[in-house]
């Protein structure tokens, strides 16, 4: 037991919890069927290959910086898997490789090796494992009840970052002490840029030890062009497009609800977005879209009033409305008044009578009168431990409800609505981030896992597992890897300069948007609900691609 | 259009807006493939039958009042289709036939009829479109795009009763009008008291208008020895069930959140022991046994806190808690509150010192200092327009939550307890109403329909449609109707005797709360979870019958 490192409460599981495996399991037919779900491969792995590389990479920005962030990595050119008429790779070649997951949950699972009598380690909690050396073996039967299953329970996951020299110090420990020759580590944005500093870090001292990470996040908002996707991000979709189409179909049957459904994703909302070009909900708000437009609170109430008084007119007093999470922090007014609050709230008495609000600029004094009660009284009263106010608490959905019927009443008293308004509030997050992988998802990510570790067995650090050609059938997609450096872009913080990898937003001139874009109006009053039901494992829609990835790539072709 | 007849807002949507029906709707491949999906007869309806019928019945409860209230159906023996050699009902006759919707949503669909030429009117928006008369001509072609689909939006649905003489007038109206043979009223307990009002009042008037019930309701809280289950509920606990597996898988691998549940149904806990039972949580609140074995809500509490207790010991952080959305109606000591609170409000002002609460009992007092701050002010501030306090609104799953934390704060403090305590709070709900029904509903309701259908044509009303040894494949399936009369007991209200099909509740001794009973230390301190994954309509799972059915059926055999 390793009773000396616990140092939080995830850790401590491990500690004194019994194994988590799950070989005592008892699973429902659908698990049980899903187990044993052969899953294709792309021919190139099926074949012998070789990797071949393409030319130098640069980065997404400042590459001078990233430059002398990564001395030992820049400027690596991607590498793809090639047929081959023999197998390039040594198949006697025993590697030891170990795997993490970082970061949140999203459903995928299983990495394989060509290189039989390798040796697999889980790291237990996420980087923190790393650090701690806690780890368990991963072999054949350990493995195998978690076959397309979802879900990281496995060897859990971990936010920790591995950041300080002492961290790389331990990470360094534990690689020379398992004599590795590989690391996976599977997670966002955040994870893959550890992944490469990892990678430098090991290449800096000399250590056999490659790194290679792997796109898993359901927000969907780690891509590029090599990365055409995020594992996670299409069962995540249509898990919630599915409840989504239920509560339309409960809106239309009795005709008197207006659903706001808040969908999780708090960066970008490529999930808000995925899930109405798959329901076709009456109005969606996309975060980007209110940014770009430097809108207001009252803009998107406006536009959602405007919308529900139309739809009165036409006789419908119901509908559904989606809004990502990360709403509220795409407002510019929203976050200068939590600012202020936060000055104010760190220094002054808040006193009944309100004089504190005197030292509200104009700006964010009317906002904070325009915002509910409830919600005013939160920002005033949940604080976390340094005394900010807790912005990811607020209940968007809830507050726009209270918004909304506000704004109606005022026209209800204007003479300029005459309809009926009755709001129901839907938050759709944990639900989604650990279903039974799609199989979509189920074979990207056995592409990816197989190609990550064709990539370390080849002798590469530093890159991310490429997958593409997604569009096609699974025998022909391409596997390779991509510099992770080419991927970054670098942040000022503490004025010394990080390497980011950019999270990739919705972009507005993208194919996805500009689809919704040109449908959206159609949408709002006429009722265009598709309801795409439960995820199916055989059968129709089955095999079924996110509209997000069918609409990039055939922009791109 | 029926502009007179305006009279509430779901109405109004009918009489404005433009055709609801789906002929231009968009469907997802999985809806689409539903649509064609053939439904399974059982044998006795795809060939030759004639009707039998049993003894004379009796009441459930107070025969003598039930006799008094329905002179002309008491005492109706039950009807039994069985297999005969030529069909024994005019294959020539014509019937017209009304049809309608009432209460919540459950996911089911379609109704057929035997005898070709006959004429099937939707009436709109629920109980309502009966007594104003709006209906629509349901074709093959009108019908068709909703076969399998799930949700009531085809003639939606309305919480209307039929209660005063001129209500009874109106819908006598109506059936006269419309010529009317038959009419087919699917609903829940209420609903169908309803029809067994009407069918005893059309027969007291020498209507030839006869009445059959059907049984729908997500609750499952209607249900006899010739009714096992009601339509919809077993989508219901299934889409409910596949959430639930999500969360759990997401609670293991993140090991840090305790997730409370709250599942729609608010009168009896069958979807939460249905869904207990598919998935094996840690903690299961069954509001039956809260209310027989009169717990306190510290109790309920104390029980949840124990439980996390014990598993913080094991190393366990996390774990998942299901509740019944009706859980404080079960409570004798919140009622004890709520009902002195409403008597205080009524008359009271509500002094800041809090003197007003010397008016409360010892026991309520202290009820109410229990209550977490936020459910407090929420209790005293959210009222109906009678100045009655909203139970309804009480978020239990949010103020458990709290009540849970303060209690491991007061173990903390005495050194008991040593574990973290993070709680996520869900209500799975409008998401299980509507969606695509399973297997078993769809051939469930469609025998239910279609042998509503061919009690009409054999001269019956005052039944409820009843299939029976669902068991066995659909094929072996008995149809049949049984008398409503033979559900109904009466309450007193006002000074007289009502009629009311009593509520099935969750039986403490029934067999499928004894079975969850006799596992669930087990799952409270083991991690037993099952995932069901989301409901297939081909392969794996696709035709699995509800635990509770199969329990019950067991049981009976």
């Amino acid at each position: 037991m390793y009773s000396s490192l616990n140092t939080n409460g995830n850790a401590a599981a491990f500690e004194t919890g019994p194994v988590s495996g799950r070989f005592a399991a008892v699973y429902s037919e659908v698990q049980n069927s899903r187990i044993d779900h052969a899953l294709p491969l792309p021919s190139v792995l099926r074949n012998p290959f070789k990797v071949v590389e393409g030319p130098p990479s640069s980065a997404a920005g400042n590459p001078d910086e990233i430059a002398k962030l990564f001395p030992n990595l820049f400027g690596q050119p991607s590498a793809m898997l090639v047929p081959n008429e023999a197998d390039s790779l040594r198949s006697d070649l025993k590697l030891k490789i170990g795997v993490v997951l970082s970061g949140g949950q999203a459903p995928g699972d299983y990495l394989q090796d060509r290189a039989k009598g390798s040796i697999l380690y889980g790291f237990r909690g996420g980087p923190a494992g790393i650090m701690k050396c806690k780890y368990i073996e991963l072999n054949a039967d350990y493995i195998y009840p978690y076959r397309n299953q979802g879900g990281f329970d496995m060897i859990c996951s971990g936010r920790d970052k591995i950041e300080t020299p002492e961290q790389f110090k331990q990470a360094e420990e534990t690689a020379v002490k398992l004599d590795l020759d590989g690391l996976v580590v599977i997670g966002g944005d955040d994870s893959n840029t550890n992944a490469c500093l990892l990678a430098e870090n090991f290449r800096g001292k000399n250590l056999k030890t490659r790194v290679i990470g792997c796109p898993k996040t359901i927000d969907g908002d780690l891509k590029c062009k090599e990365v055409p996707t995020s594992f996670g991000f299409d069962t995540a979709c249509k898990i919630y497009a599915e409840m989504i189409g239920n509560v339309m179909i409960d809106a239309r049957s009795t005709g008197k609800y207006y659903h706001f459904v808040r969908l999780m994703g708090r960066a970008a909302s490529h999930i808000t977005l995925e899930c109405a070009l798959q329901t076709q909900p009456n109005i969606t708000i996309i975060g980007e879209e209110v940014a770009a437009k430097k809108q207001t609170l009252k803009n998107v109430t406006d536009y959602m009033v405007d919308v529900i008084c139309k739809r009165a007119e036409l006789g419908y007093n119901y509908g559904v409305i989606l809004i990502p999470e990360g709403l509220i922090d795409f407002i510019p007014e929203v976050q200068q008044l939590i600012a202020e609050l936060n000055e104010i709230l760190a220094h002054d008495v808040v006193d009944e009578d309100g004089i504190w609000k005197k030292k509200l600029t104009n700006q964010s004094l009317k906002l904070f009168e325009f915002l509910p009660q409830a919600i005013q009284e939160q920002l005033m009263l949940e604080r976390d431990p340094h005394g900010n106010v807790q912005v990811a608490k607020i209940e968007t959905e809830k507050m726009l409800i209270q918004m909304v019927e506000t704004e109606l009443e005022k026209r209800k008293q204007e003479g300029s609505y005459k309809g009926h308004f009755k709001g129901q509030s839907h938050f759709f997050g944990y639900e989604g981030r650990c279903g039974l992988p799609t199989n979509f998802d189920a074979s990207y990510c056995y592409a990816l896992g197989y190609g990550a570790a064709a990539l370390l067995h080849s002798g590469k650090t530093g890159l991310i597992s490429s997958v593409g050609n997604l569009g096609a059938p699974v025998e022909e997609w391409t596997v390779g890897g991509t510099a992770l450096t080419s991927l970054m872009d670098v942040e000022r913080r503490h004025g010394k300069f990080k390497p980011v990898i950019k999270k990739a937003m919705v972009e507005l001139e993208g194919a996805p948007f500009k689809k919704f874009a040109s449908v959206r109006e159609d949408w709002a009053l006429k009722n265009c609900y598709i309801s795409p039901g439960p995820i199916q494992f055989v059968g129709p829609s089955s095999n079924a691609v996110s509209h997000t990835l069918l609409l990039e790539l055939g922009a791109q072709a």
